[in-house]
């Protein structure tokens, strides 16, 4: 029956999701596990998001603030925002439906540092967590936790709520049991102390997650999988890519700044940071490590064929065939993984100790190398910054990586300005398209400009972009970072008018 | 003669200034002493500027890439930017002569996180350093220096080098032995560990600074003052700024997020920040610290009155009367003052770790809460980012302050959209000017907008950027971070073509 709850005060408190969920009243902050589509409550938010919409319907207002660990699925996100349940959402997020109304404007939406989200839930920022819910794989007969496919900010979430909602989920497999390295040595400034992880493997935490059982109000059996999306197929731009990338390595490898075990890789969410990682294969590499958020399908393909030899992270994010993958080597693949929390996942001390290579995707990067990771043309938001932030920063180096154009040509990449900043210009260090690669190591703004203009741009926006640029470097108020200001978005303003950022012809 | 030289080898390489230079040759990468106008070499670089300067009569290129730790003075930067003299600048500058030059168009100038430089400069990002020119206070018996007023990224060039050529200043007070924190125990990834560095107080370092006797070509006695600029003395403006600092500290005190001593605190440069830590001495408290970049007035009188009770930093920055207290007390300065490397006064893991409470200076910042702290209109750089990022992001709390207007309320310092980000919505928030204060902790893109408007915008602004975001809330793209992107940078523009960001009446 209970196989997978070994201890007698949480089988006390089984009970439905629909009973659960009513422990969570109006105007609540409730913490939910959960990161990149793993490891989320599968249950209790769908029968909440019910008794919302009923309420809604007899003309009472029910709205909580919901804090996660990074972007869940449809059962959360999606039930939630249709059911207009949500007064503020943060941070990550990536589901269809809930970004559609926060880009309606009818909710709120903090997007945030994954490095900062559990240290300024403590430093009180977010005021009160009332309740936590979290999905665990078991248990134990000790009454610990034995978590799920990915930690996040749980342990957090569990230390902080006055309630907790636990969520067993006999779907996940027990073979993670182990994987898992969740450290208890935080705490407030200024009773911090040093970190003491130094290389990928070190374990420096415990297998499981405490909880104090007096503040377990209920606990719910699940079966569901994971969310579990497809990645687009490798095509031929996420090729080109990654060629530039190989490139770029080896170069640094006969230049003696790298080793050939390279240093520990970070690699971003997405389509392009997964076809990426999965071209790292052509490398040749044997042996290299990754300190990184997400193990993506691509991650478990080198680790299965000993390009990776050890992964850290906080989650997986894994496809069907994936997690087939996965399950049907699990001893492998048990030896190889290790999740932690995600304060120390993208923690900005270890990043910077380790020196890693940061890998990530962007929106657009304007010619001075300022990128935009988040909002569609300044104001849509897409997913968020994520832990892009954290790993770029402090990172050894800083790769943001995109196609050259979007929607079949009618977007540039490249723009004079960006029309929101994510990463200055003082923390991205290379740029890739399918085009080429801008080494911006070292160079001002202008050396920059020309740079990125050459290499990355697509052909036919390079004529518009070097006008811009000549135009801004004889007539611009400053010349540090020549700018018009009066056509900076030019390209973005067409594209609202005519559907199309190149000229007509 | 030479009480300032203890050994013999230095002693054997006395020059002049004129010599010195000439193992400077044009091409080369000099790495020079001198952070925030204090501690840099005061003759070679003039010395050098002159043999520049008759190369250049004879019609010979001599250009030279310089880095330092952060700004200088008119004896370094100012007689080398105008001998034309240098290639590349980096990373932060103030000097008028030489920032009129970048704004020329005329040199390159790279703009980094000061946090960001040695580590860089190790990894084989800026290439070799050929020379290094380090001011000193002297040097002692086992031929190691005793550093100046500043230490800034001393040890690396040291280190790094190929040839040093040492300036011995004997105007520097020689009270200053035993002030610094020199640390040894930096690596390159793989190979780093944790630094042991837990209170503002530690000392984890040694007096002095190592030196290979075998790369010194030159020594050079000197015998002139630091910069010594004054400050802009503390007006209406500033003790607003400063009062609604006071009020919000108060209230965190109160809401039992900060104890009364606070955290340790972080100055920016520049007139406001030294005038807002004066204002803090109207705070009543006692006992404070500081973990922050530069010793200004400001903090010395918070020291001298025991409302900080130790300070760490990397350098001075004092106007004369400054120094003539510091002089004249120099006794009680000593215990209460300690040096380090920049590479660890900015350092992400300790920030972080002491969880400082950041203040930094801004040029504007835009309705959801981008901060531009480097170029005005976009385009022409002021000072340069300096260490503002590395505390900003860090930091326990993360606080930018201006006037809200400048040019006599020709410009407003709250717009629709930054011209230039440096610090992105992500690490901002707390905004302040003499108009109030928007605490930005917990909120949306929309949420921050109103409230940035109502608290921070200057009266005659407030109208303007009201109706530009209500329009926006209804017309933007996308409603998350609402934006009408063919007018977000209008303010900017109308300033250009009437001299005014204010709409003609
Ligand atoms: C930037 C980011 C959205 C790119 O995602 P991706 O899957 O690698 O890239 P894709 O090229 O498939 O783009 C995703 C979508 O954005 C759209 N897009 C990309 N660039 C665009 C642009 N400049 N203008 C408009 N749309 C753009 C694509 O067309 C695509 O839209 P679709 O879903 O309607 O087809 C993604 O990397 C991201 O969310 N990054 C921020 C967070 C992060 O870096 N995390 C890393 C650590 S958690
Ligand atoms: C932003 C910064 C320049 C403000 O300096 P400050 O001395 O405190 O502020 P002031 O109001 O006196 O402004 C300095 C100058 O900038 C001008 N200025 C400020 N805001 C401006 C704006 N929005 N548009 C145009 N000019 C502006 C002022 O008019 C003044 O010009 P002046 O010298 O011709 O009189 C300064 O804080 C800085 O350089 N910051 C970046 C680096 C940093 O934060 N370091 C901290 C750790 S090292």
């Amino acid at each position: 029956m209970h196989e997978r709850i070994h201890h007698r005060a949480f089988v006390d408190r089984l009970m439905s999701a629909e009973q659960a969920a009513t422990f969570i009243k109006p105007g609540m902050t409730v913490a939910m596990s959960g990161f990149t589509g793993a490891g989320y409550p599968k249950a209790v938010p769908g029968a909440l998001a019910a008794q919302m919409e009923s309420q809604h319907a007899q003309g009472q207002d029910f709205k909580i603030n919901v804090l996660t660990g990074a972007s869940t699925a449809p059962e959360l996100d999606g039930v939630l925002a249709k059911a207009e349940g949500m007064n503020l959402r943060l941070p990550y997020m990536s589901d269809p439906e809930l970004r559609r109304r926060i880009n309606d404007g009818n909710m709120e939406y903090m997007d945030i540092h994954l490095s900062h989200v559990a240290q300024h839930a403590w430093f009180g920022f977010y005021g009160k967590i009332d309740v936590a819910i979290v999905e665990v794989v078991g248990v134990t007969a000790e009454g610990d936790l034995i978590p799920s496919s990915s930690v996040g900010n749980n342990k957090t979430w569990l230390e902080m709520a006055d309630q907790i909602i636990i969520e067993v989920n006999t779907q996940q497999s027990a073979a993670m049991d182990g994987m898992h390295d969740i450290y208890y040595g935080t705490a407030l400034p200024p009773h911090r102390k040093p970190i003491n992880l130094t290389t990928v493997r070190d374990r420096i935490g415990q297998k499981y997650m405490d909880i104090d059982v007096t503040k377990v109000v209920a606990v719910v059996e699940t079966d569901a999988p994971d969310r579990l999306s497809p990645f687009a197929p490798v095509d031929e731009t996420s090729t080109q890519i990654a060629d530039h990338l190989l490139d770029f390595l080896d170069y640094e490898i006969r230049q003696g700044r790298l080793t050939e075990k390279l240093l520990p890789l970070q690699s971003g969410v997405g389509n392009i940071a997964n076809a990426v990682l999965a071209g790292l294969a052509r490398g040749g590499y044997k042996g290299l490590t990754a300190y990184t958020e997400v193990i993506q399908d691509g991650m478990l393909e080198l680790i299965k064929d000993g390009t990776i030899e050890f992964a850290s992270a906080t989650s997986f994010s894994l496809s069907a065939d994936g997690i087939d993958e996965f399950n049907k080597h699990v001893d492998h693949y048990r030896e190889r993984i290790l999740l932690r929390a995600q304060e120390i996942s993208n923690h900005p001390e270890i990043i910077r100790r380790l020196g890693c290579i940061a890998l990530n995707g962007m929106i657009e990067a304007d010619i001075y190398g300022n990128v935009n990771s988040t909002n569609v043309l300044g104001s849509h938001v897409m997913n968020g910054i994520g832990g892009s932030g954290d790993f770029a920063r402090n990172g050894y180096l800083s790769v943001f990586m995109s196609p050259s154009v979007a929607k079949g040509g009618k977007i540039s990449g490249i723009v004079p300005m960006a029309s929101h900043v994510d990463h200055t210009e003082h923390d991205t260090m290379i740029l890739i398209t399918e085009q080429g690669l801008a080494d911006l190591r070292g160079l001002s703004p202008k050396q920059r400009a020309q740079l990125i203009i050459d290499k990355c741009a697509h052909p036919e926006y390079r004529p518009m972009l070097q006008d811009y640029f000549d135009r801004a470097r004889k007539e611009s108020y400053g010349k540090h970072t020549p700018h018009l200001l009066g056509e900076a978005l030019a390209m973005h303003q067409r594209f609202f008018e005519t559907g199309d950022m190149r000229l007509a012809k």
